[in-house]
């Protein structure tokens, strides 16, 4: 995986793919699937997201203040539904779903080595966690694998309902 | 245009489209385009957003705690780009583009006619507006129009590159 300048993390999450993320907490490495995300600042980027106290990435989150947004693309959807399904308080998810987890450099949470980019995050700010289960977390260091350069991303409808990136348009802008 | 279940809203606003947010102050209608915003609660459905405080909309949003989200289809995508490229402190934005601004029924900025779907919004929570110009919304009321029920939204990527929405799958999944 190459490096992905942290200017440029705003044009992979601002369209709101579907996405991955990994905890680790003492030596277990779990994934859950996400599409409440956003972007809440361009340089250093800042993220949004809401991670419900049911999920048992939860606790791992609030305890760590880390974790990795891992952007699968359209090949792995199967298993991205599996992932959200399914609780990594039963199973070891990435072993279930034959995920490749790869050591982050900055976070102890694991990169997934299938997806087509990754995002080491620090949770810096907690305010609104006990009232949305909402964390702002900065992304400390962005990962992207140039063979997967033209993949599509996939955008949630509900109830396993995808929509498939369709073609690119151009138009002439001044905006970021 | 046809009422939407507020419990069906975050179906709209999951999968990443860019917006327009509409405010109204001293009479005076402004919109902006958006791409900075995720789902935080099904129901009632919240919705975490980000308003610049360089943007003219930011201040009305602040003061009223009222705006709209309407959600354009490929169609207005050149109108979205050019809304998204000039300020409502130097124009008057819906005669400048033609958009129609149709009266909402729970807060006073407009609807926009032309958008595929409305949803009416108070803001619910500031705390992170000083810090981080995060705005929590609650949707009061929803609107679609069913003529454009198979549209397709756009995805910004950055400097007025879009993905419009291509295919959709379905795959078996319990998670709403």
């Amino acid at each position: 995986m190459r490096d992905l300048p942290l200017a440029n993390v705003y044009q992979l999450l601002e369209p709101g793919p579907v996405v991955l993320l990994t905890t680790a907490r003492k030596g277990h490495a779990d994934v859950m699937a996400m599409s409440w995300h956003m972007m809440v600042e361009f340089t250093p980027p800042l993220v949004a997201c809401v991670v419900s106290n049911a999920d048992y990435s939860f606790a791992a989150l609030r305890a760590t203040k880390e974790c990795v947004i891992a952007i699968p693309a359209l090949e792995l959807a199967p298993k991205v539904v599996q992932i959200g399904n399914c609780s990594g308080r039963d199973i070891d998810k990435f072993q279930r779903f034959r995920l490749t987890a790869l050591p982050a450099s900055l976070v102890a949470a694991p990169l997934v080595a299938e997806c087509l980019a990754n995002l080491e995050c620090k949770v810096v700010d907690t305010h609104l966690v006990n009232k949305y289960n909402l964390f702002v977390l900065e992304v400390v260091k962005a990962w992207t694998d140039p063979a997967q350069k033209h993949a599509k991303t996939i955008h949630h409808h509900g109830y396993g309902n995808f929509v498939v990136d369709g073609e690119t348009i151009r138009l002439k802008s001044r905006m970021p």
